[in-house]
């Protein structure tokens, strides 16, 4: 176990974010031996999350340290930020040095526009996948997709099984392990309807118009 | 589908706790329709979770109205707290009047504390089966334990099969299997080792070194 091998993690906090397409990976990385975790934006004011909580930023874009993780998620509200040349420039810098590049949901739409998907296959909440596609990205429909050291999950919750990948990655597979373990992840979901195949297009419908009615409360 | 009905929930918000414990039920109770989602805490000065995020709570326990859903969850560093008289006072006066009592992981703790699992099946993280048993309570080792209105979830990750069956109590089957694949949560866990039965012995006792360590850092 290389316990020793410090390993910084930038996990990039907007408004109008899903809070826990990164909460599940924070809660994997934070575990992990040596890990020093920046919570990033452009400032370390408060942000309003689309399920409407308060996080406070910790680094400043200016002030975070080469990573050699970086990891942004999707959100409701993500339409307003997603060409936001500063943070484009921030995740182009950062991307381009990191050891891994990564993303859980609509995050991958993020490094898609700042350049760091091309010729990649890459992961993406399953109502946007058309989306990604169309801006030249392959789309995997896996849970989590390794494009060399792109790592990209899909939907929401796939951020947990996402980060457990990452965490084999970085420490290895018994830590990945113990890691599992620790956060009970023993998943017993009440319906066999979390992604759009199984769920059949009938629910998806419902579901399509469910969610286009909460992004417009949220915008 | 009866869209009319408001739902209050009370999620309590302190020092210490694993954010994601609270973020999975958050997640889903947000997409449900005429919810309206409570982060209360004494004050509403940010905290930090064991993770190290800092969360802005919007609600003091004084300014908190009634509520229909009442969720604490756990954290490495709830020792801190679970005595804390204010804190059980307001689980107490919320918890005896609310339609569910709620729990993740270790949060069932403090309603233990607070007396409101007198007589009841609960779950909790599986490192803390025997705490709670101490207590009391008959531990329950499903994923999710519902006892009349006493509904608890196990460690961590069950925050979100916990928030879901809630989903349905609240909202019926099909609201709940909707918010299920807008969260895409369709599990594929890397690993086999997410609860210690299946970790088997030789895991565990490492994940309780590992966890030992990480509380005595938290701490």
């Amino acid at each position: 176990m290389t316990h020793l091998q410090k390993h910084v993690i930038g996990i990039v906090i907007y408004p109008g974010m899903t809070a826990l397409d990164v909460v599940g990976p924070q809660t994997v990385f934070s575990g992990l031996p040596s890990v020093q975790i920046h919570r990033t934006w452009k400032t370390i004011e408060p942000i309003t999350t689309d399920d409407g909580m308060v996080i406070v930023p910790d680094t400043t874009f200016a002030d975070c340290p080469p990573v050699d993780v970086l990891c942004i998620g999707g959100g409701r509200a993500q339409g307003a930020v997603v060409n936001d040349l500063e943070l484009l420039n921030f995740l182009r810098e950062q991307g381009n040095r990191a050891r891994f590049v990564t993303s859980v949901c609509g995050g991958s739409e993020f490094l898609a526009r700042a350049g760091l998907l091309e010729g990649c296959r890459a992961a993406t909440h399953w109502a946007t996948r058309k989306q990604l596609a169309e801006l030249g990205i392959e789309v995997g429909t896996e849970r989590v997709v390794v494009d060399r050291n792109r790592i990209t999950g899909g939907g929401v919750t796939a951020g947990i099984d996402f980060g457990l990948v990452v965490a084999k990655a970085l420490c290895g597979e018994e830590i990945a392990k113990i890691t599992q373990l620790l956060m009970e992840y023993d998943p017993a979901p009440p319906f066999d309807t979390g992604s759009p195949e199984k769920a059949g297009p009938e629910l998806v419908e419902k579901a399509m118009q469910y969610m286009t009615q909460a992004m417009e409360a949220t915008v």
